[in-house]
């Protein structure tokens, strides 16, 4: 059985309990907690299974770990044959990557870099080192991304396209971590907000928290 | 005719300019000169193209832009129904994405900020903003990327797996970008500096800049 290491509650875990879901995989694997907290993420036993220390992963039956969103996800929805979240035609995967890594860079990653180094962030035991000028450049960055993924919804209903897909989840990333930072959607991004809202209905997102029940921490 | 946008130096411009190569593509497409040196990226008439005022951005015949090398080159690579970069099996795509979007993080990226905040970068005109310190820890950050991805490279002849992929050329565009900041690789990394040594000599790499004659710059 695949197994995800990821911690419940993370924005980055989220897009990819939010990709099971979609694909209706929840039941093919098993949920390995590691303590963010705690900041097991940066410690050995983690970063054998992922370099860059974060959190999820992917454990293969084989044992292959596979981590990063953007590539779990593409995993994910190619196991059925029938990709639902990253296209099918050339435009449809052009445009969809576009705007999965667009949400990362202007919203999802400059909240994270705020969240770990303007804020306590994790605790002065995980944040070792901080950048406090970085992250508030980082936090403006991310509500002038608001701004730019307000006007994209006013235009069409999701975010690369007609259709839901891994982009918009990677967005949802972005505004479950802003909301944890205390980062509000900016009132005058009506758009925006009602598309959030409208997210927060669908059942993959709003029971990604709870779905299924995590495995006790490892080893 | 298809329009790519870039600055035929520039090492994120490598990445698409090698897959085009590599699916034989010149000669599909135009190339437009966006003066790096000058700040035209980040001038209103680029980010009307690319939100984000990063090059490459390639142009679709019905004016749609495709920005981000991840995304041009899944486009590209789609285009044909043959993908030999991106992967075709689930396993494939999930590790070449895994190993792409390492390769920006731990090296490709970390480069990047190097350049634009611990030296002087594009000139006074175009860096408007840096912070010294963190692009210092970037550098870092890139040498240490450089061990890891040795490591991977006393294993298997390729990033991801063992056929050159979309990976290898963005750890490609990495070392390129390197290079040019005069950040060499460390001594004791015999297998990565082999490996570089084997991909300049790809003609996709070695004739990135000079093939095909580009188009005088736009408007």
């Amino acid at each position: 059985m695949m197994q995800i290491y990821d911690w419940a509650t993370g924005p980055y875990p989220a897009r990819v309990r939010i990709a099971l879901a979609e694909k209706k995989l929840r039941s093919s694997v098993r949920f390995v907690s590691v303590n963010l907290r705690k900041g097991e993420h940066k410690q050995p036993e983690h970063l054998a299974r992922n370099y860059s220390g974060t959190l999820p992963v992917l454990e293969l039956d084989d044992g292959t770990y596979i981590s990063e969103c953007t590539a779990i996800t593409q995993y994910l929805d190619a196991l059925d044959g029938h990709p639902t979240l990253t296209g099918t035609t050339p435009r449809e995967k052009g445009m969809i990557h576009m705007m999965n890594k667009r949400a990362e860079l202007e919203l999802l990653d400059a909240v994270s870099v705020y969240f770990h180094h303007a804020t306590p962030g994790l605790g002065p035991d995980v944040e070792v080192y901080q950048n406090a000028e970085w992250g508030l450049r980082q936090r403006d960055k991310a509500l002038k991304g608001m701004h730019y993924f307000d006007t994209i919804l006013q235009e069409r209903p999701f975010i690369a396209s007609d259709v839901f897909s891994m982009a918009d989840i990677t967005l949802i990333g972005g505004l479950i971590f802003a909301d944890l930072v205390k980062l509000p959607i900016p009132a005058e991004c009506d758009a925006l907000r009602a598309w959030w809202i409208k997210m927060q209905e669908r059942p993959s997102v709003k029971n990604r928290v709870t779905m299924p029940e995590p495995a006790t921490a490892a080893s």
